[in-house]
């Protein structure tokens, strides 16, 4: 817990980095803010495992003070396309992009990855936990919501040792939570992203091509569109 | 998550369940409400591995619809006498047992636990979870206060699919958070639990004994003497 690049002056954030580019800007939004960065990345079986590739290289080019990774198995809920056998959706229309909770949710997501980097944080002393939730493109997802963020503030502030000793308190930051796709592609880029080492394809090919058709893919591909920026991440040839 | 022996009419329950007196207590006590019970144990590297074996046994005693097992890592997050090589405090005065926060304290562990408990609750579709904590005997736990289990109440009511859609709620039940231990005891006597199937040493022996002079030990002993009841768990001779 006391990596060797470590400086103790120097306030400390958790971030949940997914290798994403939601995750991935969030950290380049915490690095920007003065954090020394502990990185915290999940294993839970997810089929797309070219995003932890995609994570520890964002680790290493960000400089991270520590990386954790976490093998966590989430296979045994079930019921999720990014953990089990379910097909992902592709080529949905905007409607049920924007209305339905995706096939792709995982119960409770959100409440365990969180309650990890509340432990973390904990360990490391950190004062913030970056979280790359968004309510704009992912309004489906229960855990992506401002209040769900709030309620895991109130949480925290009663669950530590340290917050009831009164020696620390943590604070969960969410600066994409109201931000668009192209908002928060702007804000990467803006802070010298680059964004061909990220990953958020639901189904990427073997090489790690992104696929282009599913919603992640989807939503990526309009927000650099709508940034007029292109996208340098690889992408197979007929999505 | 459908088990042979499940009943589809019958509300369900996730119960926390470590094998220690706590636990098995709320298990009694979740079956006596009518729940039918689904529980939930965490391999977490703790070094009374025995009381595995006791979680495994009280379920199949109780005749659980379903007993998850799930890994969890959290030594690398050090700082526990539970999960890491640091002594078990023995034989510490009433007023350390109750002041401080104990050495065996884990960061963020009922919050990590809850955290797995609503994302099986939604899967399992259970209406309640039910958690042993204890603000009584427990005092020095930030995560076993009245106030924590109040906030991941709110925080599971915004968490879940199925609490946006409104087809299900969760409840956590605490039944044990008031009681002192010889009350659980009683609560459980009374409700036909038979105590020699169950661990709470911190630092048993290899053969499974209590080692009858930690913190769990001698509140358990206290709580058995003060019900004028025998512990028929096995203790060392000398302790």
């Amino acid at each position: 817990m006391s990596p060797p690049n470590s400086n103790a002056s120097q306030k400390r954030a958790v971030v949940l980095l997914s290798g994403g580019l939601d995750s991935t800007t969030t950290l380049a939004i915490a690095r920007s803010q003065g954090f020394e960065l502990y990185a915290l990345t999940f294993k839970y079986g997810q089929r797309h495992a070219v995003e932890l590739d995609a994570a520890r290289t964002v680790a290493s080019r960000f400089g991270v003070a520590a990386h954790w990774e976490v093998p966590i198995d989430l296979r045994a809920f079930g019921n999720s396309a990014l953990t089990a056998e379910i097909a992902v959706p592709k080529h949905r229309s905007d409607e049920e992009m924007s209305t339905d909770i995706p096939v792709t949710y995982v119960p409770a997501r959100n409440t365990i990855f969180l309650s990890y980097a509340l432990a973390l944080a904990e360990v490391a002393t950190a004062q913030a936990i970056f979280i790359g939730v968004n309510a704009v493109d992912y309004s489906g997802y229960p855990d992506c919501r401002p209040e769900f963020i709030a309620a895991f503030q109130t949480l925290a502030n009663l669950a530590t040792k340290a917050a009831v000793e009164g020696t620390a308190t943590v604070t969960i930051e969410a600066p994409l939570l109201h931000l668009t796709k192209a908002q928060i592609i702007a804000r990467g880029l803006a802070l010298g992203v680059d964004y061909g080492l990220t990953r958020s394809c639901y189904d990427p090919s073997e090489n790690g091509a992104a696929c282009g058709a599913c919603d992640s893919c989807r939503l990526r591909l309009r927000g650099f569109a709508d940034c007029n920026a292109r996208d340098p991440a690889p992408y197979v040839a007929n999505p």
